[in-house]
């Protein structure tokens, strides 16, 4: 994972995109990607995988040049994120289930 | 990254959630995370970083869980999305330049 | 309006599209335009006034057919929507005000 | 429609929040209301018809002020694009299928 950010970084300081990057930009950048991923599945399922692929990666390419603009480490606030879940989702209530926690 | 990917993985067959796991519905809820998350910057950018963490680390969780769906390996996709924008971004051509590579 | 429906259900109809607007495949489309929408505005403010034209009624669009694949007439959800709105951000607290009513 | 605009900016007004509603902000606004029609259709198709008609009537108040504030007619801008949209997408070619007109 560390190298992968690093490279990551240094594909944006090559190019001198971090005055772009603010973390509003960065936000509106995840759901335009986002929208993108989906359009594969708008009709029906029969998606072209390398397209799905490749919108994937860019979700998670914005997702970590926001953790550097937030100045957070990515990998430490999806651990806290998931302890967060471990309480919403308790696995004796949440088991088979796909409601929401407010409706659990 | 290994670790957490386990221990995302985890998470979910604790909860017996794989068969809601469609890519479909996964590129639902990235989108979905990505406009909650976009929503702390809907007006202002006096944001909430706590929230704006844990939507971030939403996001992410769904992009390893997708990955997991499609059968891909989440870090080598992003580095082949990499190589692909080095050259879509020439850095001679998109240095300081915020334009779509179909515009430089 | 009338008039605008009925243009919009013809075009439909005459492309025998109606056996593809679920209601949850249109509210996935909404979302992709609504993505295409954004990225006008997702690095500076200087959009393109065509585009953004487009892309705003490619949305009412599909809003249209949604609420004909609901089945509810669109300018009567509006107006009970507004309703509860008055009541949600009444005047007085809501004035000058960007913040949601859950924070008013 | 002419009535429902007016009731539109006249709730607007009165709470004095045209400084709020650059076409950036709204444009950001409406993606956050799609992704919140998306929600009710995340996991499955059991959706809460109040909550889809309110959410889709949010939808449509924020395409309403974005056309105010790009000082455009909305009626005018949707007649427009389904114009475009017949050549687009003519009858012959696309009848009875769901691909993109880049596609066809």
């Amino acid at each position: 994972m560390k190298n992968l950010i690093k490279r990551v970084l240094e594909f944006r300081d090559q190019r001198d995109w971090k005055q772009f990057h603010t973390p509003e930009n960065l936000a509106k950048s995840i759901v335009i990607e986002a929208g993108e991923l989906l359009e594969n599945f708008q009709w029906n399922t029969e998606y072209n995988e390398n397209n799905v692929h490749d919108e994937l990666a860019d979700i998670m390419n914005y997702c970590i040049l926001m953790a550097d603009a937030l100045d957070v480490d990515i990998v430490d606030i999806m651990y806290k994120k998931i302890d967060k879940n471990e309480k919403k989702y308790p696995v004796n209530k949440a088991k088979g289930n796909s409601k929401k926690y407010t409706e659990l």
